[in-house]
This record gives structure tokens, sequence and C-alpha cells, in this order.
């Protein structure tokens, strides 16, 4: 079984480089998915589990008063038991053996003794500034600045949830086997080289 | 004209690559070619060139009395010199107009107008201790953790200079097209994905 995990920086285009490699490869591809099983599984709302995992744990409200207090604690706990039910439904993946491309979710760290294929996608401020602009839909209607503080505080929090969770920084550079700057790419013509780098991962030494 | 520099951590089989890679496409390569150039346009030595260019300004010697402060500034100068010097003869590389790879020396800021495709090779510790090993000639008979402090010397110097060039961390990924873990891989095996990469990288968009 082959799994490709893909890291990202907010606006880099890779989950869509992470659909085209899937679609190229002809892997399965999760996503989304993910936070649909996590929340089916905890019997709650998918826009709610979603915000929780997104936000390091010691980020919850700092207690004023004792009522604050515990309801701060419950939120913790909440999300240390939501970090777990990640984990097995990343596991059920996994276990189902098929190739994928499992994108976000610290996937590399969870399933690293199946040898996943790790990628971090990143690029320039103003390339993702970009990116974001044109895939805004009407209804959200951003300026630049606030795109801009989106951008730094989705990472910022994904940096934090990383680091807690291996010890080490969010794109630190060895514990990927590659990290792709999109910026000048059309993630379409970057797919196919990046496919090939895959196969030929998976495919050295044989 | 198409130019590949490469950026890499000591012991990372960066040079390696960069030369297969220069076969496999058909490009020029410079590498020790620089420091000889250098020497020769300054009537200097090249061992004593390469290791004034591999020590970041200020890290000459500390003054303690008159004399000595009087030598310090000399060799703060000189450095000066040879990287301007080094800025020289790479700007008479790029002008020749052959595609070339060029291992270190920071081509990539210094021949930044060009357009280069910019990579950055790094390995895990464990993964740059056996190479270095491996390639160690009989007469340098280094133990393992004198290897290990001979890496992290040389590594942290580059990254000085490049500090001290740039401005900006060495092995920051938004500088660099492309970071690759060699950690893992044969560089023979490696090389024709890169060089795919690179195909696909020059001719986009066209």
């Amino acid at each position: 079984m082959r799994i490709i995990t893909i890291s990202r920086e907010f606006g880099s285009g890779g989950r869509e480089l992470g659909k085209r490699l899937a679609d190229q490869l002809g892997y399965a591809y999760y996503d989304r998915e993910i936070i649909a099983a996590i929340a089916e599984r905890s019997h709650l709302d998918s826009g709610y589990v979603e915000n929780a995992l997104e936000r390091p744990v010691w980020q919850a409200p700092l207690p004023t008063f004792r009522h604050s207090f515990t309801t701060a604690s419950l939120f913790q706990t909440e999300q240390l038991n939501l970090l777990l039910e990640q984990r097995k439904v990343l596991e059920d993946i996994a276990k189902k053996g098929q190739d994928c491309v499992i994108v976000g979710r610290n996937a590399d760290i969870v399933l690293a003794e199946y040898g996943p294929l790790s990628l971090f996608v990143c690029a320039d401020l103003e390339a993702k500034l970009r990116r974001c602009r044109e895939r805004a839909s009407q209804e959200e209607n951003l300026t630049d600045r606030q795109i801009l503080q989106k951008i730094k505080s989705i990472d910022k929090n994904r940096a934090k949830v990383r680091e807690m969770i291996t010890g080490s920084p969010w794109g630190d550079r060895t514990a990927y086997q590659l990290i792709i700057n999109t910026t000048g790419w059309d993630i379409r013509q970057l797919t196919p080289a990046i496919a090939d780098f895959a196969r030929r991962w998976f495919d050295r030494g044989q």
C-alpha cells in the first residue's frame, strides 16, 4: 500500500495538488471525509469538529472564574477525544489497504509506521493571497487585509497543533521527503512532476 | 538559458545530485571551478579562498590588541573582496549563456535576475553521517563524533553566510522551488525525478 500525505500552508494549493495527484495516480483521496467521519463517530457537527481540531489545545479561553474554568477543561478534554477519534479514522483508512492521498490532519505522523511519502506544500504570501482571492465564493467578500489575517491565523494554529503532536516545528524540512513551493506554478502543470517523483519513491530499490 | 542552483547541507548528497543532474540534462556543471576562478583572479591559493568564503565575515578572530585588530580588519576586507570576485565569476558564468547547474555559493541570490530553478538538498543527520563515512578518504580517519562536529560546523557557517547575504535564514522554504530530503534515496534513482521536475519548471506555461 502506498500512502501520500500532504501538509500545506493555507492558500498554497496543497489540496488541489493532492486531489490531482490522487486522480493521476488512481489513488483514493481523503480530506474533508476525515472530518465527516470523526463528526459521525462523535455525534458532533462537522463544522464544530473542524474548528476544534484546528485550534491548539492550550489556546482554549483562559479561565477567569470557576464556571469558565470548568468550561475550558471540558473543551480541552473534548479536543483530546477528537484527536483520538482522528487517529482511529486515519488508522481505519490505512487498514483498508488502498493506495491513497491524505491531505492535512498530521497523517504522516499518525501513520508513520506505514512509511508514507510525506509532502509539504508552501508558497509566497503574494501567491497565496492571489489563490485565496480567486477561489473566494461570492458571499465571502473579504478584503486583502482580511485574507492575509486569515492565512496567518490558520497557519499559526496548524503550526501549533503540529508542534504539540510532534515536538518539532511545522514545515521543518527533515520531516518531509519533499517541500514544494507552488509559487509560479499552475498546479495542473506541476502535478505530473510530483506524480513521477512519487512513483520513483515507492519503486526505489526494487 | 536555464540555470539550476543547488544549496545543500554538508553530507546530504547535494553535490552528487548536481553533477548527475548536469550529466542527465546535458548542462554545464560548476562547483569547485568557481573557487579556482576566484583564486586565479585574486592571485591567492584556492584552499585559502575556499576557507575565507565559508567563514562569515564577523567570525574573524576577535582583536585583543592593536596589531591583531589590524590583522582582523585586513582579513575582513579581503573576505569582502572575495565575495565581490565571486559575484563577478558567477556573472561571467551566466553571461556565457549556457544551461548550467551551479552548486553552492548562494548563486540563486547572485543570479536571481536570470530566474534560476533554486533547489535545496537536505538529509537526516544519520544519513549525512553515513554518506560522510562512505566518501571519507583513507588518510582522513575521523571518528563519528568528529564527522558530526564537522557537519554541524560547516552548516552553521553556511547558514551564517547565507543570512548575511540575504537577511533570511538558510533553508527557509520560500527561498527555493523545491527542498529535497535525500534520506532513503540512492541519488542515482532520485536524479531522473528531479530532472523531470526541472524540465517541467522551465517548460511551464509554454
